[in-house]
């Protein structure tokens, strides 16, 4: 029994989701759909990744997850069948699959989209049906188009790095307004190697030097850095709402100074 | 194995929709539950019915369908189930049945509503879930209440027509900003007969003189038309937002011309 | 077969959601999840608890309802499993229990919490899911953590009570704009005894002397008292907007009072 996700930037307030789910019940009834998240940002495929990067892996192998945004098919058919980490993702050959991070896929094939009596637009929600169905039901990937190595792949935004410093940035502001970056707790610990730190938020004026382990340790109102769920530095306000008082959006900058012990200044705020 | 689909006005941030839920789970734990849309904007039938007759064709035979909009019950009982299509759809006497569209249903009854022990607002809830589980379970719909001819029935607002024109309106704003209008492609193929034309949009300020067949053809920021995935002609902008650019709403007036061959007007904008 | 209902304060356009539906579906694939409502006002403990009582009692016993809200784990473990009406309820040490009101649970046990791998943040989802998958599973709650009876338990913000009027509060707007208070059908019939009265909505401006039974009893456009759908005397315009147009909101004061019958005064409005 297989699960298929959802995400989209369809919202969910037009008749879109509910027809790609009713085509997946009357073709593969067996199979279990679940939304991830259909309020992408129109076209946003950054954030569309950022989604399904960070929740795909709580599924189980084998699970199929179509991700319809900025999906639309450009003319000669680019929509792409790939089995990544044990799991297959239908999307469109627009950087998605590179943005998804981890190892590289070891399949990627260009679904067949030809179709006859199907209007062209949205031609997309046909495509990505049939093909997870087909999925669902045990058909192999190779089956479903021709296999490529030659797809659009963006790689995400990754901090720069020196020898005393990182300097990443805000990649997502969650609903708690919480300002995640793109510094992994693995890169702070290899570059920080045990040092004490500073790390500045926006600019030289908010100034975080210790990280904690849960929200809860620190003062209500007060600023504070964490790792996240998927080991992401993530800069918050215990109660909330961190990116909207420091002004923080994506593309913010974050950055962390480490020092020799004997240097370390003083306070944090 | 039986769907049953629910849209509602009910949005999801109350405990409605899950309490209809846990009635559904709790009488018939066998359907399959799937939301359509519960943003429906409070009491708009239009856009109920616009929802359910664009998404409902792709969910198998002897689904059910429960839109619960704009659905108090007058006294005297007035909710209603109908089969249709080979589907089935329990909504309220409000002329919702006939804004469905397509053929008319082969059999409509008047859901049975009286209830001793139930407090009287959102008897709906109460009466929809029976019903809905009685036709899971395959009891026929002439069990359910008595047959009537004698419904609401509104029919869709349908465009003016002349020999050389089309007067129709946008009918739906999607949530990229697309005006959908109600002008469908089996219409324009019929009044054109494969003459050249102009779409006026709002005003003779924006004309296009062409259909695309994907989203893509035009240059970025460029008005466009395209049939949908219904067949409705829509106004769209590469890359979304001409509603809001147009300032365009449903009831927006939009007009096409027909032209003799030599007379045909130069350039789209 | 358990149903698994969520409830949280995630919204659902991040990856939480979803990650904890993933989790679930991992590690206990039988069981159903419903979800009712992630749109919580983030840490609205009350909120929360408002949905969550007035939708468990549609589910069918044996269901688990997590109520992910205000849930982060203060230090030393205080996330709860309750046995409750039949039903289990997972949540935090916030008061939650307490505010869900009706019967004092029969069993409440402290999950236990200490992981050596996850991080710190969001240790709620893992614990949650973990709690609710044995629960699925049938493994008897007593199993999962030590018994307590020292949690933290608010009650709901009761009416004050006198020989001859209610006062109460606004404790939820709904999707309608309707104001629901905690003044329930059953107080409203004790006190008042059959008696005349006015309901007095937010100054004495505001007046109605009738309950209706429905909705569409009143002229459009007119203030009307209804008792809804779990009791609670509600004050609702025909078709909607009360709230806004009296400038409502939660603690909003609604004062009941109760007349000898030659002493009622005339009219409503």
């Amino acid at each position: 029994m297989h699960i298929i996700t959802l995400t989209s930037d369809w919202i969910d307030n037009d008749y879109y989701v509910a027809s790609l789910k009713g085509k997946l019940l009357s073709n593969c009834p067996d199979a279990r759909i679940v939304d991830i998240n259909h309020r992408i940002k129109p076209f946003n495929t950054a954030e569309a990744a950022f989604v399904v990067r960070n929740s795909y892996p709580s599924f189980p192998p084998d699970s199929i997850h179509i991700i319809a945004v900025n999906s639309e098919p450009e003319p000669g058919g680019q929509l792409l069948g790939a089995r990544k980490d044990n799991h297959y993702f239908l999307c469109a050959d627009n950087g998605m699959l590179g943005l998804l991070g981890g190892d590289k896929p070891e399949q990627v094939v260009r679904l067949n989209t030809v179709r006859e009596q199907e209007p062209a637009s949205f031609l997309t929600m046909s495509v990505f049906a049939e093909a997870a169905c087909a999925l669902a039901r045990d058909i192999p990937l190779a089956k479903l188009g021709g296999e490529t190595s030659t797809y659009s792949s963006q790689t995400p935004l990754r901090p720069t790095i020196e020898d005393h410093s990182i300097t990443g940035s805000v990649i997502h502001i969650d609903s708690y307004e919480n300002a995640i970056t793109n510094i992994s707790r693995e890169l702070f610990e290899r570059i920080g190697n045990g040092r004490p730190f500073e790390i500045y938020v926006q600019s030289k004026h908010y100034k975080i030097n210790r990280i904690n382990r849960n929200y809860n340790e620190t003062v209500p109102g007060e600023l504070l850095a964490i790792f996240n769920t998927v080991d992401l530095l993530e800069i918050a306000l215990r109660n909330g709402n961190a990116a909207r008082l420091l002004k923080l959006n994506t593309s913010s900058t974050i950055r962390v100074e480490f020092y020799e012990h004997s240097s370390r200044s003083e306070g944090s705020g």
